[in-house]
């Protein structure tokens, strides 16, 4: 599918240099979506359609400049990422179109249900963590009398406790590489209180959110296209963006979605073997529990086989665990796989392991705050110093996401003056996840032709949608691939924003679509209703 | 120079597999430094050591997991930042041992001047900024009776606005990948009260801080080591440790020291046509405008004749305008590239430009806020679309840093409350950085054998040092840079820390020290007298 995608792109790119002109004064004036569209038109990057700074003699007009398609790192024209691809863009442009022309269609808003935004669809920010992070952003009021009435004591208590470790009181400094020492105590202090096991502070480095740490470890471990990286199928495209710009191999392996997306130890074997046959030194293994887009929680039994794996076939085990505070099913925990390897008596210098957390996540749903860590453990002196400089060129992770991290690994404890009030909108905002999760899967699973498997964690929902015939052949004709023609559709009809199961890699002949189970609970039957009638239409328009 | 580190290093990294438990030993419990010591314990990761975690047979402990020195990526072995380098670290072993034994060294703390970190030194963040910053994290205060009589009308009433132009008003969620539209408007106008000529909120994107934006443009830019990026020499070590990071080839172009770093085109074109002749094919000029290390302010004909050899030899400009705000001599004005550009006459199509800023440097030195921009122009819409969806992977920066980026660009005016407060604190904080540097500046002359050019903006003094041929051939005798030489025997004698010229590259057969002016104003005597008396000592006892 990669490669499909990106051979039109090229196609097209020489096309739109041909005829760009046209192109773009079609796709100004027509509808989002027609099956009757034009080849062409389907790929034109839409998001520089509408804008004051585009004419239709661009293209042309740039031949005095340097910089072309054809010149630029070809890995970053290899590069996808479908959460924010066509799709949204498509999004954006009738967003536009609903104000420019109220009451122009069957709704009134766009439902970005593409990505984890939580507060982007009106999710609450934990008023403790926000007021930590005001009273650190503003420190003159700290001792101001109007302050304890406006904040809570323990908020401002905390401040002062973050103002103590972090040297010269400095949130506008640089702090040390990693991060600040003091932040990092109390991370390695909320680790070691979920597994049991300690935490070192030194094995945890601050980030701008996890994808800086996703990246630092790519480039660290991928010296050229024969290096690969066994990542689940279906995946989150982070990595497989990550992979494509550090000039990697993606060596997928298929997560089993007849047993709820099971990882088993005998596909990851057949598909290491099978790389290897290709000359591929695989390096590391993504695993990403809870899932995404999948949404399943792996059981304490399957970790230990992959921890097992990693450490006989010598690779690092990336753990991709920004959903652990997402869990949905009372029959599920979240265990972190390096509490699973010092249960099984593994220790520092048995298994090379990267945890990768996010404010972003959670219940807390922080995206916007770009706060995150990764813990690593199991790599030499020499090989952290290298780790450690490669952060050290970035300077340092923001101070307000390096708070914030410490926060959600230590929120207010049972006496805390917070500690009710933080305890109810957590509590409020999982629970009501969890119910948003069942009745969009009931929902989903009651579609002609869909299979949907129950969220156990994460933020997502996945259905596979087994498409008619007569709907494949219109996506080949318009160009495009099956689950992305049924999203476009569903996009205009609607205003819900899905990503088709293409951007994410699937078993091929099958096609999904991942949806966020995050719009506000009063939304979901709306939703629900609006899915429902879309989809018996379109299956009306297709049935072989 | 990089080369010889890089040698010494993997030599030494041999050295240190053979007999790591007598390297580590020796080092922590010898002096910082002493002319005396063995040539392993010089280049010891020193960071590991007096650390918990590390014993000496680590090394070999770690023979069962998987990554190696050897097996990593080669890009970062080989990649170097001197800024966070080893005088760092060795800074942090001795503020240690500060706090550990109080008195036991002539000084009793480090001076951070190896980082343009202000307010790591005690400079203090600009009131109207924290408090709309402040107000944006926690906004259930804005409405409160309280808040009145805590912070300026016109931060509440700037807050309000913020909100507005954030979707959903959410500050916790992710934003569009080049930042909040509204943030971009806000600096578009900016730019263009400062230029005089339109700016486009689509052309920029927000970043944390501006080193992610090199890395971008780097991305983009490098193919293979075929590709060359034009920097000056001396330079700031994150452009050679991103076009190492991504494969390319530094291509070096001298500042001439004797004309107050002057930039010669002269020297440009040398530089090109020797880098062509040898299969280069050079894809962008950096220049940094004030200069770092080097503090120079370019004149507006200087800018012409650099705009001018970019458009005729088709190189992408890179334009590091971090210290557009740091000017300190009346004679000197910053112009921006795009400004001049404009000014000659050439439009969106006739130059690719790039100009970083970041809210880490100016008046404010935010720099734990991790914010900036890039502004692009002169790329067509299909390298534009890649850009975005290289900025789209890592979903967009953090919105602290992008409210701090449209607030230092839009700051209080004439006629709102706070304008006088903080026209003030700004006003102090750069005639007091420029007392600081003309004083630092004399003080430098004044020694024996060092000459140092006047500061006339950025944040750094560059001074060029003789070495007497003794000095050199100890430093030699310890495989060590004699600049670097130089600066570890002045930390180990004032505290002070700052960064060989080394770690910029400099004309070979020179050296030179980065020395901050960003010490507080009452402390600046005192670090004169302390490096006045060192530097005597350390001339008497090399002195040829």
């Amino acid at each position: 599918m990669r490669r499909f995608v990106a051979d039109v792109s090229r196609n097209l790119t020489t096309q739109r240099r041909r005829n760009s002109a046209t192109c773009v004064l079609q796709h100004s004036t027509c509808s989002l979506f027609s099956s009757s569209q034009s080849q062409s038109s389907v790929v034109i990057p839409v998001r520089f359609l509408n804008t004051t700074s585009v004419d239709p003699s661009m293209a042309s007009d740039y031949s005095g400049t340097p910089v072309t398609l054809d010149t630029i790192n070809p890995k970053v024209l290899n590069c996808e990422y479908a959460v924010r691809g066509e799709i949204v863009t498509l999004a954006q442009n009738l967003q536009q179109e609903l104000k420019e022309n109220p009451g122009s269609r069957t709704f009134d808003e766009i439902l970005y249900c593409n990505i984890g935004n939580p507060q982007s669809l009106g999710q609450q920010p934990i008023t403790f963590f926000r007021e930590v992070l005001a009273l650190c952003d503003h420190p003159a009021i700290l001792d101001r009398a109007e302050t304890q009435g406006l904040f809570s004591a323990d908020s401002i208590e905390r401040a002062f406790q973050i103002f103590d470790q972090i040297p010269g009181r400095a949130t506008g400094a640089y702090s040390h590489s990693q991060g600040i020492k003091g932040l990092r105590d109390t991370i390695a202090s909320g680790i070691e209180a979920r597994d049991g096991y300690p935490a070192d502070p030194n094995d945890i480095f601050l980030t701008d959110g996890a994808s800086p740490a996703v990246h630092m470890m790519m480039q660290l471990l991928i010296r050229s296209e024969k290096d690969g990286i066994l990542c689940p199928i279906p995946q989150y495209p982070l990595y497989s963006a990550s992979i494509t710009l550090h000039g990697g191999t993606l060596v997928p392996y298929y997560l089993d979605e007849a047993t709820g997306w099971g990882l088993e130890i005998s596909e990851l074997k057949n598909q290491l073997e099978a790389a290897k046959s290709k000359g591929i030194s695989v390096r590391a293994l993504v695993v990403i529990n809870p899932g995404n887009p999948t949404g399943q929680v792996l059981s304490e039994s399957n970790q230990q086989e992959i921890v097992d794996f990693c450490k006989k076939e010598k690779l690092v085990l990336l753990a991709d665990e920004v959903y652990q505070e997402n869990i949905y099913v009372p029959d599920k925990q979240f265990h972190s796989f390096k509490k699973v390897s010092r249960t099984m008596g593994y220790g520092e210098k048995d298994i090379s392991l990267v945890s990768f957390q996010s404010v972003s996540k959670g219940y807390y749903g922080e995206c916007g705050k770009r706060g995150g860590y990764m813990e690593i453990t199991g790599f030499s002196p020499e090989v952290r110093e290298q780790i450690y400089k490669m952060a050290s060129v970035n300077l340092c992770s923001n101070i307000s996401g390096q708070i914030l991290a410490s926060l959600v690994m230590s929120p207010p404890k049972v006496g805390d003056e917070s500690y009710e009030s933080y305890f109810a909108e957590k509590d409020a905002i999982l629970s009501s996840l969890a119910r948003r999760a069942k009745t969009l899967e009931a929902a989903l699973n009651s579609l002609e032709g869909v299979t949907c498997n129950r969220a156990e964690g994460a933020m997502y929902l996945f259905p596979r949608i087994e498409l008619p015939k007569k709907a494949i052949e219109a996506a080949k004709a318009a160009n495009t691939a099956p689950d992305a023609f049924y999203a476009r559709r569903l996009l205009d009809a609607t205003g819900i924003v899905v990503v088709p199961g293409s951007g994410f890699r699937q078993v091929p002949g099958t096609w999904h679509f991942r949806c966020t189970i995050l719009p506000q609970e009063d939304r979901i039957p709306a939703i629900v209703t609006r899915l429902t009638e879309f989809h018996k239409g379109f299956m009306d328009e297709f049935r072989d």
